[in-house]
């Protein structure tokens, strides 16, 4: 259908709806669907969260799973893990991967994906999100859309905007100037615009002030006017607190966790306020086009529309894909990685993330994985019979269960020393598991071949509601671990989580350090083959590691976690561009990433072009001077002269290229005018002339390649 | 290492062993594995059960699993429906991805593949055996093992010999006439042998009065001497009952269930008796020299020994594509199949067997499965959003609690009233969910667009241990099943069991019935794909099935289940032969099965060649004569003039042919002297010439192709 046949029929469609139609199709009418118009022939609008894999299917009214055996899903690698892969290409591959799934699992909105920047190592949904650094998140994300909306299902870019934590998000006020915003918070969303994206869910908290669901510089004015956004504007879950501000503010669909669904604000409050003349009916009139131009966009009135599938062995092959190129090799320095799988025969792997499962935690980003592959089985399976795997867990984990005690205020005293022997007793207890846990790891990395310690968070520690207190190790795994080291020096450890956690206490006795992701149901297939060389890890940092958590911009110099409100007062001073401004050196840099083999780069030329959009092009050539196979992530960072007070310098391209040994390839970065703008209150994006230096290398710090220049 | 070096290196070790370290090898010293002789660099001889996948794994002393996630492996289609597919090449692969997942978890002796003749359809094994035809079962059985056997693993066919039922099975003796065991229950076995097969199973059950492991004559004599069988023999797990006549009947080692492994007949009562001088050494030694010779051709001793691996993609696409070709159409009168995706909007899915897992029952045939798509997860998978399917149990089975009460033989009146009031209120209870269920199955029946009835058996009717009580479907499903057949006449009626099923309650309302088996981890996968017409369904009856269980040639002729002793008084009419010649027809006979497409056979010619092993070649023309691209297995049967008491046709080919609508393919048949022979007491295989009918078709009664010979 045309556009304009299609603009035609929704106001034809429009003009015969009641008003209780108009906002039935504006609310949830289910957990997760809006009530849709029978008789007119317009069905519900249907969500489901969420980035990971489509979730399990729930009753229509209720939190009870409903699914049976036919929700089992393909489960995908988090954003965290894709933002590693510095990978258009595999994020394309990942939407298609979830749009199809969206799709045969009979969803017109997908929840995902989420494009928060990453501002504390603390936050519980950081591993959700994708870095912190706004343009690799934007990039990513847009081509992450492109795929999920090829397959006739929308996704739904979250939480917008400033939903940086989950301590106290559903109240918080994050306190944002609006250059930071512009700058870092934004870009992402407007990337996603940019890229078509067809919904997009306003976060939980205040922005400024105002919750962002009623608020209409964020929805309208910028959103829609400014971006020129077309789609449909979906509360978070319970994000909506009134009729009227939110109805104005220009949000579309209010949606919630509870099941009085004709009490939700947009459903007879609303018809109440149209009703009293408080709220226009255009303004309805104006959400349900929206609607309808949505569903007719996904073709959901056409019997063509595509039908999507779930569990598709190529769905298993790109999680797969994607989640060998996660994994960042942060320390290699006695060459102990790759394992030579011939050359083992006894391999001891030691920690409490090395045969835990993760697709069922984490709340809304949950999947009930058609299966898993742990990394203890994808080492056992990569080894066959070739060698003995032996495991153990080294720590007591959430699954040992520690009795807890309480003194009761009013105690006497025989009372209260009773309970404490008795609390007494069982710390002992749990030592005592303790130590024989530990006891026997050390004694098995004292004796085999290669020691393989894999630790890191699970979902109890990272995940939505919630964030974590700091960012040590969780269930004493650094004393462990330090153990291990001591017992064997070439122990390869591999840290699994989400977020940056504490190395500080054992990095230096570690020559082999691997960071993953929670990446899919193929992470421990994917890890076992980067392990033993199969593949050559190519992963960069989409966070940086800080040595603690006080030397992060959030802590340093703004708020973290705040009360009511958290003030971002270190403004644009996020991840790297803290540690740089302020020569905070960090473990490991944004960005980072070794690989079994090395590169060059040399060649570098610069040139403007007469075109708008790419105006300028920079090219650089890349040589495989190693003797392996291999990717590298080339990032290119642009710093101002004048700095006023911005970072030094931020990352503004970056080109992933396969070589193979001895191959040179040419990159080209593309570069346009904003590129050398900065957001100017009342005047926009402004283009700023004066001298910069193009650095282009393979990590925030290091950049051997320096092209100045005069704009 | 050349065959005399081998014998060389076999008598150094043996010169170096102990008598302890001998026996040490003989018997088990876990529950799945030998001894070795760690001082030699022997290495244990490490068992696993089974046939449908790598079993998980246990402790070494006790039947604890220990596993983790480590032990998840591919879930492979029952023998049953493998021999469905009449298919050599599916067999091979099938037999491959089981021994490179046996090798893959580290196993030397993979305990399969069951051969078995289906003789009664209440064997609780049967699923496991392929056929009631012993050249079906043999030549399948015979490509599954050379598979197995790539991978550096043996198989190890079984159940040496006539375990054709679970009752009793541990002592009841099979009461079976030399022919019988000639032309029936041996040739399996003896082509196991002739395909290379490096170990042999003694059945737990006795033989004609003696215990298959204990029978000089099975072992040595039969095995041994005549087949010419150089591997090894294992007793069942407790299928030994002392120590001497095993030993000297040719049992090489003995296993069990118990963790008493010093104890077992061939561990100090061996060394005993060796000592004490009742079985001379040498035939110990002998022993030890097989195992060793086995060691030897699995690659035991070198570094280069295969690795094999498990879980991979190719396996699961070799499960799925033998489970695709494993489903047997029945009746298709109205051509409701296939189901034409496209024009359906609803589908109701109903019955026991839609959304049942069968991979964890069966007890040594059970897997612990990465996955498996139940039949209604493949049908969701497979129409994805293009329809909603709903599910009905539409009735309780074993998953419903049924509160079942005893009355105690001193209740007074009164308890005794009180009891049977409890009882008689647990019944209406029970039977009001089942009320309920089937009322919601005949609702959705009669208003979706397409209903699919998918019921049979699980494991918990079908499994070792114990034989079904009768041929009936389990939990009334026969009345459910009637019900909506009228509600809906064009019900698509599917059967998963791995025995025939009495249908004789429904069968003339149906319009539409597929038999599908056990079909491992995508057999819901392939399902669909038959179902919606993506695949052509191409099995056919590796069973008789009979109106009911008194119209078989064991129940009617012989004995069963039997006492003490069974005699198998029907001799070799059983199945199709029973059928046959006593002329009863069955309600589908063996070898039976339907395509969306038809075939015609023409041109048939027959020759005589001067070769040894090839004597005689028959020649047919097949044309796919209809509109679909489809599979056909051509089936050929020899009539002898002079019966004597023997049957009046039984298979002697079989050839299984893909073609395009119109295409003509001619399709060879080699048949060999022995076709044309009967086994003589005293004299062996004699050739018998005279008058034959060659006679070909597609099933046991469909034979349209008639060849008179003279011979």
């Amino acid at each position: 259908m045309q556009y304009d046949q299609i603009d035609k029929k929704i106001d034809e469609l429009l003009s015969m709806m009641t008003l209780e139609e108009k906002a039935g199709m504006c609310h949830g009418a289910g957990l997760f669907r809006t009530a849709g118009v029978p008789r007119l022939g317009i069905p519900p609008l249907v969500f489901s969260d969420g980035p990971m894999g489509i979730r399990n299917e729930f009753a229509d009214d209720n939190w009870n799973t409903v699914g049976g055996n036919t929700d089992f899903v393909t489960y995908l690698p988090a954003n965290t893990a894709l933002a590693a892969t510095f990978n258009r290409t595999l994020a394309e591959s990942l939407g298609e991967v979830l749009g199809c799934e969206a799709r045969g699992r009979g969803k017109d909105v997908i929840l995902a994906p989420g494009v928060n920047i990453i501002r504390t190592p603390l936050c519980g949904r950081n591993y959700e999100y994708f870095s912190e650094d706004p343009i690799l998140t934007a990039e990513l994300a847009a081509s992450f859309i492109k795929g999920v909306q090829r397959f006739d299902v929308a996704a739904c870019v979250k939480h917008f905007a400033a939903n940086n934590q989950e301590t106290e998000r559903l109240a918080v006020s994050a306190e944002v100037d609006e250059l930071t915003l512009r700058e870092l918070y934004f870009p992402a969303f407007e990337a996603s615009v940019r890229a078509g994206v067809l919904t997009v869910m306003t976060a939980y908290n205040r922005l400024n002030g105002t919750f962002c669901s009623h608020s209409r510089q964020l929805i309208t004015e910028i959103l829609r006017e400014e971006w020129g956004f077309n789609g449909v504007v979906v509360s978070d879950w319970g994000a909506v607190h009134d009729t009227e501000s939110p109805a104005i503010a220009g949000l579309d669909i209010e949606m919630n966790v509870t099941s009085n669904f004709n009490e939700y604000f947009f459903a007879k409050p609303l018809i109440n306020a149209i009703k009293d003349g408080k709220i226009p009916e255009r303004m309805l009139d104006d959400k349900v086009r929206r609607i309808l131009r949505l569903m007719f966009r996904l073709n959901m009135f056409s019997k063509d529309r595509k039908r999507g599938g779930f569990n598709l062995p190529q769905h298993q092959q790109a999680v797969l894909d994607a989640a060998k190129e996660s994994f960042v090799l942060l320390k290699n320095d006695r060459e102990v990685l790759p394992l030579n799988a011939d050359g083992i025969k006894t391999v001891a792997v030691i920690g409490s993330n090395a045969d835990k499962k993760h697709s069922s935690g984490g709340d809304s980003a949950a999947v009930k994985a058609l299966y898993e592959v742990t990394p203890l089985s994808g080492i056992v399976m990569r080894l066959a019979s070739g060698a003995k795997v032996t495991y153990y867990p080294g720590c007591p984990d959430e699954t040992h269960y520690k009795e807890e005690f309480h003194i009761p205020s009013n105690a006497d005293e025989k009372t209260r020393a009773d309970i404490e022997e008795k609390a007494r007793a069982a710390d002992e207890d749990y030592r005592k598991i303790q130590m024989r846990l530990e006891d026997e790891a050390i004694q098995a990395a004292k004796t085999a071949d290669a020691v393989i310690f894999i630790g890191g968070n699970g979902h109890e520690q990272e995940s939505e509601g919630r964030d974590r207190p700091d960012m040590a190790l969780p269930y004493e795994q650094d004393k462990l671990l330090s153990r291990v080291l001591d017992a064997n020096p070439n122990t390869v450890v591999v840290i699994i989580s989400g977020s940056p956690v504490n190395m500080s206490g054992w990095i230096d006795k570690a020559p082999t350090v691997m960071q993953g992701f929670f990446s899919g149901m193929h992470g421990g297939t994917a890890l076992a083959a980067v392990l033993f060389g199969d593949e050559n890890p190519s992963g960069h940092l989409p966070f940086t590691i800080p040595l603690k958590e006080e030397e992060t911009g959030a802590s340093a110099l703004g708020e973290y976690p705040g009360g009511e409100t958290v003030c971002y007062s270190e403004g644009l001073f996020v991840g790297y561009r803290y540690h740089d401004a302020f020569n905070i050196p960090p473990l490991f840099p944004f960005g980072y990433g070794l690989s079994y083999t090395t590169f060059s780069l040399a060649n570098e030329s610069f040139r403007r072009l007469p075109c708008v959009g790419t105006e300028y092009e920079i090219h650089v050539d890349i040589t495989n001077s190693g003797n392996r196979p291999g990717a590298q992530s080339v990032q290119l960072y642009v710093e101002p002269e004048k700095k006023d007070g911005s970072p030094i310098r931020t990352l503004k391209g970056f080109e992933k290229t396969y070589l193979n040994p001895d191959e040179t390839k040419t990159i080209t970065f593309k570069l346009d005018e904003r590129t050398f703008s900065e957001f100017r209150p009342h005047e926009g994006w402004v283009f700023v002339p004066g001298n910069y230096t193009i650095h282009i290398g393979t990590s925030s710090r290091e950049l051997p390649i320096a092209i100045a220049l005069a704009l």
